[in-house]
C-alpha cells in the first residue's frame, strides 16, 4: 500500500465535544472535523454525531469510507478494550454502551476503543514527547490526575483495564480527601481541583494579597489554569507558594513511579501542564530528583507532552494502527 | 534431554550465609549446600566460597558439573543483571564485583545473576504462590522493604534495572524519615526497622504496658519478627496497633500499585509476613480494598508467600532456565 493511501480515523470523544481527524502513517493530520458531544440527548444520538463527524472527515479529505483503514476512539472510562463496551462514563450518562459494534454497524470500517488518556499516552509515546522511547508513563493533569502505561511501544492495561490510575494512587496517607472518597490520593493534592481548593483557603479564607481573582474574572469558585499560570509569571505570592506545592506531589509520585517501574520517560500533560510549562515541570523534576533513590533516575526523561489538543486523535489513529490484525 | 539429566544450580547469597541447590525442572530442590559468606575476608575470599557451595551441591547430588546446564544467582544489589556485574553492595562490602564472569571462569558453566529480591520474586512467581499467574508484583517486608515485578512470566528491569522498588514509592508524604535519607517512603512506614521504632516509641517513651520487652528476650533493641507475632497473638494492645499501622500503609501501597499496575496478584512475604501470617495479611487486605477504586482490585489477589526460605534458590534456579539462550 502506497503511503497515500494509509488512513485511519482518530477520534477524540469528550464530554463537550468530539474530534475526528484522518491520519496518515506518519501521524499527520490529513483532515479533521468536530461536532459538540450533546451527551443529554442520549447515548444512540452521541453515537450518530459522532458517526456524522467521522463521515464529515472522511468526506472532507476527498476520500471513501472504503479507503480509511479502521478508526480509533479515545473515550472516557471505565471501558472494555476488547469488546469496545464503555462500561460506565458519568459525564455521558452511558452505562455498558457498546461504542465499538455500534460504529463498525453504522460505518462498516474495523473500529478500536480505549480509553482516552490511555489514548493520549500513545500518541505522546508514537508522534509526541516520547518518540523513540519503548518504556514511558504519562500523567495528565486537569480537572482530575490520569495516566497511562506504555511498555515496549504499546498500551500496558492491567488484568482489570485500569493500570495507570497515577491520581488515585496515595502520596499522602491521611491526607486531603479525594473525590474517590479516599484520602491522599496524588489526584487529592496536585489537580486542578486540589489546587483551586487551596488558592481559595489561601485567599478567601486566610485573606492573603493576590492578583489571581483578578486575572480569573473577579470571582474563585473556578479557577482556569491559564490564569494560574498568569499569575505565576507576576510573581504572586499565594500562587506560586499553592504551585510549588502541586509540583511538589507530582515530582514525589514521579520519583514513586520511577522506583517501581523505572521507565525510560515520564510525560506530563492536560491543561494545568500546558498552561503552566516549564514553571511548574520544575518543580516537579527538582521533588522527582530529591526523592529518587541514587541510579533510579539516571537518564529517566521527564518531559512536557507535545501533541496538546491532538494527543486524542493522533493517539487513537496509533490505536487503531496498533490493533489492526 | 530427559527430565532426569536436566538440572541447574540456584544461588542465594547474602550478607550472613550462601545457599546453593541442584534444582530440576519441576523446581524441586535435589540437594543443596550451605556456607557462611564471611564477607569481610574481602570478594574473591567470598567467590570462592560461593564456588565450593556449587560444587559441593553438585557432589552431593552425584552429578559432575558438565551436567548442570547453567546457575542462577540471587544477589544484593544494585547490580546489571545483563553483565552480572554487582555495582554495590553494602553488606558485602562490595562494588564493582564481576560475580559472574569469575563464577564462569570457575565453573565454565553459564552463569546469570540478578537481584536478591527480584529472584525472590520470580521464584513465588514460577513455583510458589504465584503459580500460573503471569503477571505479579512481589513485596519482600524484612529490615528493609524490596520487592519485584513480574510481567508476562518474566522479571521486568525498567530502565536502569532498578524497578520493583515498592520500599521506596512514598506513602506519607512528609512522613516519617527513611534509612535512604527521605521521608514518607513505605519502608519508613512499614519495615520491620519502622515496626521497632514505633514499637520502642510506645513502649519505652510512652509507657504502654506490654509484653514484647518480655518476648524478646528483656530489651527492644532489636525487634525479631516472631516476638512480635507471639506478641499480636497473645493480645498485646500496643503491638497490635504498631502492626495494624504498618499493615494500614503496606495495604495502602498495594493499592497505589494495583491503581498503576493491576497485576493479578500481589505476593507477600520476607521476615516480618512469615511471622505475622494472616495477622498481617488481614489488614493488608482490609486497607488495600478500603483505598482501592471501585474495579480496579476485582479479582486481583493479594497473599502469602509459600516458598519461604526456598524461595532464593528455587528463583535463582528459574532466572538460570530462563537466561539460558
Amino acid at each position: 500500500m502506497a503511503i497515500n493511501d494509509d488512513y485511519v480515523v482518530g477520534v477524540d470523544m469528550g464530554g463537550t465535544k468530539i474530534l475526528a481527524a484522518v491520519i496518515n502513517a506518519k501521524g499527520e493530520i490529513v483532515q479533521q472535523a468536530k461536532t459538540a458531544t450533546k451527551p443529554k440527548k442520549g447515548a444512540d444520538e452521541v453515537i450518530k454525531r459522532i458517526t456524522r463527524c467521522i463521515v464529515e472527515a472522511i468526506g472532507g479529505a476527498e476520500l471513501k469510507p472504503s479507503q480509511i483503514r479502521a478508526i480509533g476512539i479515545g473515550s472516557p472510562g471505565p471501558l472494555d478494550p476488547e469488546t469496545g463496551v464503555i462500561i460506565f462514563a458519568p459525564n455521558l450518562g452511558w452505562s455498558n454502551v457498546p461504542l465499538k459494534a455500534e460504529l463498525e454497524a453504522n460505518l462498516s470500517i474495523p473500529t478500536f476503543v480505549d480509553n482516552d488518556v490511555n489514548v493520549g499516552t500513545l500518541g505522546e509515546s508514537a508522534f509526541g514527547a516520547g518518540q523513540g522511547v519503548k518504556n514511558l508513563v504519562g500523567i495528565f493533569v486537569g480537572t482530575g490526575i490520569g495516566g497511562g502505561i506504555i511498555l515496549d511501544g504499546k498500551l500496558y492495561h492491567g488484568v482489570n483495564k485500569t493500570a495507570g490510575e497515577v491520581g488515585h494512587m496515595i502520596v499522602k496517607a491521611n491526607g486531603p480527601r479525594c473525590g474517590c472518597g479516599n484520602f491522599g490520593c496524588l489526584e487529592a493534592v496536585a489537580s486542578r481541583t486540589a489546587i483551586t481548593r487551596e488558592l481559595q483557603k489561601a485567599i478567601l479564607k486566610k485573606g492573603k494579597k493576590s492578583i489571581l481573582t483578578k486575572l480569573n474574572g473577579g470571582k474563585l469558585d473556578q479557577i482556569r489554569s491559564q490564569a494560574i499560570a498568569k499569575a505565576v509569571k507576576r510573581g504572586d505570592k499565594p500562587t506560586i507558594k499553592v504551585m510549588q506545592r502541586a509540583g511538589k506531589y507530582l515530582g514525589i509520585s514521579v520519583a514513586s513511579i520511577v522506583h517501581f517501574l523505572n521507565p525510560e520517560m515520564v510525560v506530563l500533560g492536560g491543561g494545568v501542564i500546558e498552561a503552566m510549562g516549564d514553571s511548574l515541570l520544575e518543580p516537579i523534576r527538582q521533588a522527582a530528583a530529591k526523592y529518587a533513590l541514587p541510579t533510579t533516575m539516571d537518564g529517566v526523561h521527564i518531559v512536557e507532552a507535545t501533541l496538546g489538543d491532538n494527543a486524542g486523535v493522533i493517539g487513537a489513529s496509533v490505536l487503531a494502527r496498533q490493533r489492526l490484525p
